[in-house]
């Protein structure tokens, strides 16, 4: 087999070829340079797809909800791209099996594209190839494009900075457990889903989550701003659901349940988004994130490149006798970068 | 309130000054400057206490585990510091209300130090501060330190990297749910804890794990390989359990059943370390991760002083309207740099 050609691949995507669309993302995953001038031609086609980031615990029926929303957008003809980021197989990339069963109904249609995504096992590395793959999914005409992610740590940040609409599942406290809705999730949710909801404690939940939504004051938003680039070239009131209240909706996936009426509040948040003047600022802030990521990736590959690594290796030896402490080991390997 | 002398808080922390450490730690999660001098002079002083990094998913019951594993080593003698680094609430930093109620239990403890962390919502961050906070429990003479994090992305690698022995709880499968094992898992579990013990399913876990240990090849573990710097420097068998077999234990924490078994694991895993040379892999790991964390940071904040940020977010505005794709606004920015 051929080594691709980047740019045909980019060329044969736009004009619908699912095959170099595949390939592509091949190429995206495996961080190749080649992907870069392919990338910057497809990114002026960017732009038409909404981009709907769906998180919760693992386990609470992120895939099953999302198979149901892409079937209901498949009876409405548009077309549907799915990314499952699930960095909770950060060594294998394998998808959940359960999941990947459940996904197979989707797999034979033409109008959909799914992708799951390996975990590179590198700090902030995922979130930079979701953004590329999305960017393609986007290119070739996907209208609709759901990135799964599981809820947990700075996924859940990552997807609010990237998606359009970010969903948040949650579901009915199991047994004895106490419910936990986590701090600050309603700064990042848009859309509300309490799935499973045919369990006991399903109107608690959602109850419990109303009465969140009544207290948010937007304080918590804040904290975001000390921590990142983007934030800092960005508002704070770029992402969270400033001036929409968020539904919450409650879905039972195994027979549908509900599903329509989140199909409903996607389409809201959307125009919501046009006709406020906030698709703008979190267009911003998407790219915003994009080019911090881009920038941390390549401020990594630059010290790989002028350190010799046998130098590393000999301060991190240092290091580990205590002979050295690791901000004098860092410095000492910054010194050199400059 | 005048500020505090970290030089001085250091010097108390060593004496034994509860108040001092706590604040200390402050001005480590606070990421000052000032804290650097405080960290180096404390650094030989570490290296005594064994690390514990414990992991699962949310609702797993960590935090209880944690807790009664504390007690059991409070009636050895050994003083135990506790770091709840809880990614899962990235906003509040709060941990969650039920853990907080249980672990009030060891809150009057002079030989137990508590500390639940807030993420920052930034990547790349929460590692580092770990590392410096669990240096100054090791300063302070806590023999044995447990780490929580929760079982989901890149924690589960960052904790693997960081502690010397790595705890992985599962719980049995609720209702339907398949029963899911994470692909990766056995490859830095040091020891597996089903808790939960008491539902339905626990054995078949159980027996689900044994298989899986049978069947490690260390394959995966090489996948780790080309994603970070301290992989780069640190030989593919610096972590995960070669050369020693994880044990499965059985918990039920409520009661403290299983509880006694697990601390006898975790005493046999610390001497295994020293028995065949292991810590030595294991110290220089840690060493290479924090290095790398460091860095990492220390490269954005270079671009923050360099860079003008009105001059990012120019670029982000370009980037956002589609005129410029991301790498080359991250390219614009980085040539600045140089």
């Amino acid at each position: 087999v051929p080594a691709p050609d980047p740019s045909a691949l980019a060329r044969d995507t736009l004009a619908g070829d699912r095959r170099a669309l595949a390939r592509l993302m091949t190429v995206v995953e495996n961080r190749s340079e080649a992907a870069r001038p392919a990338l910057a031609a497809l990114f002026p086609h960017t732009g038409r797809a909404h981009i709907i980031g769906v998180t919760g615990a693992p386990g609470a029926g992120k895939s099953s909800l999302i198979n149901e929303l892409a079937k209901a957008y498949r009876r409405r003809g548009l077309r549907v791209g799915i990314l499952a980021v699930d960095p909770t197989s950060p060594f294998s990339g394998g998808a959940i099996l359960g999941d990947r069963v459940r996904m197979q109904e989707l797999a034979g249609d033409a109008g959909v594209f799914i992708r799951s995504m390996a975990s590179r096992g590198s700090v902030g590395g995922i979130a930079e190839t979701t953004g590329d793959l999305v960017k393609l999914l986007d290119a070739a005409g996907f209208e609709r494009v759901f990135v799964e992610t599981v809820g947990a740590g700075q996924a859940e940040v990552d997807i609010a900075r990237t998606a359009h609409t970010t969903v948040v599942l949650e579901v009915p406290g199991m047994g004895d457990d106490i419910q936990v809705i986590k701090a600050g999730i309603v700064e990042i949710a848009d859309i509300f889903v309490v799935n499973k909801a045919d369990r006991e404690g399903a109107d608690a939940v959602a109850g419990l989550l109303e009465s969140m939504l009544d207290l948010n004051t937007g304080e918590a938003r804040r904290v975001l701003q000390e921590s990142c680039l983007a934030d800092m070239v960005c508002p704070p009131d770029s992402y969270g659901p400033d001036g929409w209240r968020p539904p919450v909706c409650q879905t039972v996936t195994s027979t549908a349940q509900g599903v329509g009426a989140v199909v409903e509040a996607l389409e809201m948040h959307w125009e919501y988004l046009d006709r406020s003047g906030r698709r703008v600022a979190r267009e911003r802030l998407r790219a915003a994130t994009e080019v911090e990521g881009i920038l941390r990736q390549e401020l990594v590959r630059r010290v790989v490149a002028r350190a010799a690594l046998a130098d590393m290796s000999a301060l991190v030896d240092r290091v580990a006798r205590r002979q050295m402490d690791p901000y004098s080991a860092a410095e000492a390997l910054l010194a050199r970068l400059s």
